[in-house]
């Protein structure tokens, strides 16, 4: 049986690590990047390492942000640093940014709560958010984790984590069909869930 | 409206190009690659760059080799270099080579003569598959492009540019795919199979 030639084959399993690329997708992707021209497939490698050195993530909100600085958001003195938007992933600030209705701020968790993938409070940005909370200034954090076992779980433990500190907790409102992701809603479903948050 | 930081949406842009990959697979693909640590990341750049230096085509057969010699298979001194199977992809020979029967050698097309898409015979490997016929030595090629339009309409291309040189010209056996029901196959498939009926 022949396999492929060594440099090719590294190609394939590094594209086949990738979430969601099999094998055979694998295969296509290299085959693909092997056809390309020499420039291109360096420019992809250069992606790579560019976006890897050059994206950190916000002292303040946990999000990717450009440089070693303060995000856009966070920087930006039209915001209202005293609303906190909870969110799981970096994905669903853009999300919740699409709805184009909101001037709070972002706290990124970077997962959520998930015993059974052995991720625990300490493995989220979740210091970073009582750390926030606690100097003060903020009036309500809004729970905006997927509407799903874990990111509800997550909520519920970081709204009692938070209670101490006498700010006003909510969740975004069930306009977001349950059981899907915030990264899929239409901008209009993701209005109507900032505009019937509740208390919790 | 908040974009992604530049340095993230090039690579973003760069997973999007990858044939299959949507923007929102891409944005997934980006977020993994930022989630690894360094030096894995660096390894998946150096993967790209690597395949695309390392990778040649067999100055023989056209197959992905690496290096810039000879590739195993036409290194091989147990292959038979007197019947040359002709298939479109790299991945093709792959196939072939599972069947673990086939003893000759390979040419690859890099692409099957496609007018719809501006391919035509000096865009593939056909001017070399001409040349390695009329140097002599050639008993048989056998016509393994995939059974499809493009795919018949360059077997027939092909055997009628081998033609003068006496050489014969097959083509693999249409009929049932081992394994697979009758009533699934389609009428096309079980005419040819009836045709290439033989006797046991």
């Amino acid at each position: 049986m022949q396999y492929f030639p060594p440099a090719l084959e590294k190609l394939v399993e590094q594209f086949a690590r990738l979430p969601g690329i099999g094998r055979k997708s694998a295969q296509r992707l290299a085959f693909f990047v092997l056809s390309l021209p020499e420039g291109e497939a360096a420019e992809f490698a250069q992606a790579i390492v560019e976006a890897k050195s050059a994206i950190h993530c916000c002292p303040v909100c946990q999000n990717f942000s450009q440089g070693d600085g303060l995000c856009p958001i966070c920087q930006d003195p039209k915001r209202d640093e005293s609303v906190i938007c909870v969110v799981a992933d970096p994905k669903d600030v853009m999300a919740m940014e699409r709805s184009r209705e909101y001037a709070g701020v972002y706290h990124v968790l970077h997962g959520v709560i998930s015993p059974m993938n052995h991720v625990g409070p300490d493995e989220l940005r979740v210091k970073e958010l009582v750390a926030r909370v606690s100097a003060g200034g903020v009036r309500e954090v809004i729970m905006a984790t997927n509407p799903d076992t874990e990111g509800e779980a997550t909520a519920m433990y970081l709204s009692r984590l938070l209670k101490p500190f006498q700010v006003k907790v909510t969740r975004l409102a069930y306009g977001i069909p349950v059981g899907s992701h915030l990264e899929y809603a239409d901008d209009a479903t993701l209005l109507r869930a900032l505009e019937g948050r509740r208390e919790m």
